[in-house]
């Protein structure tokens, strides 16, 4: 016998009949607010994914060399890939491009609870725009998404890399010291007063880059961020009163898209240096244990580090296997039905045909087994029960003209009707 | 820049959208007849593929060790991932099991029209049943795929390798002779008395063989069939007789299926040792050129292989990016909606918070795209003209109450409405 993969896994009818309906509210969704599909190679060069994410992530790579030597990698996520097909085949068109997919990636880690090696994500770039509107309709959609899904009991958490830009930028930090401290801040309880970097940079992280980094607020309370930044930063308020004044604006309109059950948190940095403005994270409050993050996003420069420009861009993934296994351990799963709705058998070999007639018929609007094994009515019966088939109809010899008798498989009820009504008494 | 790898695709919403309406009819379709879909890991151990398909197919594969020396390969084709998956996880189920894929797979080939380094397949596999009624559903269901599609013009051909094998069997021909002269019969010019293999096989091959290779009749006159193996096989005949008594009842059972539109032609063989009874292909009779097979299927012993018993099934695959160039060349592709209906644009920045009110509103029922790009109203339906959005919706200061502007992008017709009726307007 053959294993599948370590790390990898086999999705049987259920659960797909699952993930798929969970797939096509993501997808009606990104749809309704003007997004469309794009598919990308589930391979790409190994240098366009270094080139976002730095040489360090071939460890975690299912990097190859193909037949001709070309360095490829199966991709370990979608917004470079993306924003690649971005660049090379829509940077002329007019702006914005709203992009959304659904696809697969590779890491090689080490397997635990919600985290295979080959996973799914779903998400969107909004590329074009970050002004306040585009930013919160971006988070919107999010909170949309999950809406419609019916997953409960989530948070959503707000943070801003570009008010910690516009001090390091006033201070002259260089860019790799700031690319450090910003790095550490996702790792909530890092002592910055540790972090190998130059004596300047040092002396501002302590004194007001951590400082800000504790702000919390709710939406709500909103205003207390503008009178805690001035609190921190005293006379050099100004050096941020341009960023801060449109992340109001960005949290304004997003309270007018109806998110308002949101907090903003500075300590949300997401540990990645392309990441300029607004950032995002949504985690599950239960069911994933300390794995809880289903999303992260926010605005970013990528499509200048892939050769388009600089053009900015906001966007979000889902980490769909995790999103998946939350809604599951809230009891949230869409009910799907996996099994047909009705099993058709002859009662004897003569009726087969007669049994295909009325079953090809009944396929044009109903899920419809076929008995195919040959089996006499009782074992056919005792299958239909084990695959959870709803009904059994039974076409015998002393039925006639077009009767048939159905068979409910809960209540074991069964009655002669003509197999044309079938569709509406099994609907 | 940063391109996609050599033979690969990407692809854009429109195109996207036509897929996926395809797609969704072939799921439709699949369910309707009872299958539950199944998704294996886009990667498999190496041995699993050469065990089907012999060493020399790792020439066409994308084959690369993991970093714990693993020897994986992306999968060139779903059937034998999809029995192993049969096999690991379902072969202590009750039979059959109705299992359906709708994936992407990978060969290292020299590209050109129709044929690409990652491509996708839909597909079914039957495991537990190989009698007369499960091939004619197997093909039945393919047919039915393509008639819901909306396909025309397209070619079912239906062969069968089981009464080779009993000629063969009787004569005691090796299997290694066997393999090799029916893997040439797919090659229709072939000269069978070129093949370098033992005399009696070759005499066997050129004064039986061939004259059944030539067997071809319209299902209607299957008849003929019966009378012209007479003719070949004389005293012979009883041979063959159990298995051609098996085909002639899977051709009534498919005509009872309303099949009526295909033909059997005995040179049908599919390259591949592992079918063992009924093949069947089809093909685009027009738009594909020399690569016009867009399915493949029949009766194999694949499970036997995977090391899951003696247990028979059938299948077929759709190459289902043949299946969309074949649509389109018949300008057969689903109209689908790339493009959102509705544009909401703020007639100036003091209405954008009233716009955002509004859209969140529609998009419960409207795919709908907001201005995000700050622009004024004359930019903005510019932006929606060359989108190809059907409507734009003003939000205008000079409006009262829930009142909005649509405009219809096609007559140029502007009139004043009620938000609300926009969805019964657009729809």
């Amino acid at each position: 016998m053959f294993k599948r993969p370590r790390g990898t896994r086999d999705l049987l009818p259920k659960e797909m009949a699952a993930r798929r309906a969970v797939e096509s509210v993501l997808r009606e969704t990104f749809e309704r607010y003007g997004y469309g599909e794009v598919q990308t190679p589930t391979f790409e060069h190994l240098e366009l994914i270094t080139a976002k994410s730095g040489d360090e992530i071939t460890d975690h790579l299912y990097d190859f060399v193909d037949k001709s030597n070309r360095k490829l990698t199966l991709r370990p996520e979608l917004s470079a890939p993306t924003i690649r097909l971005y660049v090379n085949e829509l940077r002329n068109r007019p702006k914005p491009r709203k992009l959304y997919y659904f696809e697969n990636c590779f890491r090689y880690e080490r397997t635990q609870k919600g985290r295979y090696r080959e996973f799914w994500q779903a998400g969107v770039e909004l590329v074009g725009s970050a002004r306040p509107e585009a930013e919160a309709e971006v988070v919107a959609l999010a909170a949309a998404c999950l809406e419609n899904i019916g997953l409960k009991n989530y948070g959503l958490t707000i943070g801003n890399r570009g008010i910690f830009r516009a001090v390091f930028n006033h201070y002259n930090i260089a860019e790799d010291a700031q690319n450090l401290i910003l790095s550490q801040l996702d790792k909530k309880d890092v002592q910055f007063a540790d972090l190998d970097m130059p004596k300047d940079a040092k002396n501002i992280t302590v004194s007001i880059i951590k400082p800000i980094a504790m702000i919390k607020e709710s939406l709500a309370n909103r205003k207390n961020i503008r009178s805690r930044l001035q609190t921190i930063l005293k006379d050099d308020f100004k050096i941020i009163e341009s960023e801060l004044r449109d992340f109001e604006e960005f949290l304004d309109l997003l309270e007018g898209f109806g998110a308002t059950d949101c907090e903003i948190d500075f300590l949300i940095a997401r540990g990645l240096d392309y990441y300029t403005g607004m950032v995002f994270e949504i985690f599950a409050k239960e069911g994933l244990g300390a794995q809880n993050q289903i999303l992260g996003g926010g605005t970013f420069s990528l499509v200048k580090l892939m050769g388009g420009g600089d053009v900015p861009s906001c966007g979000f993934g889902f980490g769909f296997d995790r999103l998946m296994l939350a809604l599951e351990s809230q009891g949230a799963l869409p009910a799907s039905a996996a099994a047909p709705r009705v099993f058709v058998v002859p009662e004897t070999r003569k009726m087969l045909n007669r049994a295909i007639e009325i079953v090809s018929d009944l396929r044009k609007e109903v899920s419809c087994e076929l008995e195919l094994m040959g089996r006499k009515l009782g074992k056919a019966l005792s299958y239909a029960n084990t695959e959870e088939i709803a009904y059994v109809l039974i076409v015998s010899e002393d039925s006639e003209g077009d009767e048939v008798i159905l068979k409910d498989m809960r209540s074991g009820a069964q009655k002669t009707i003509d197999y044309r009504e079938v569709p509406d008494e099994v609907g």
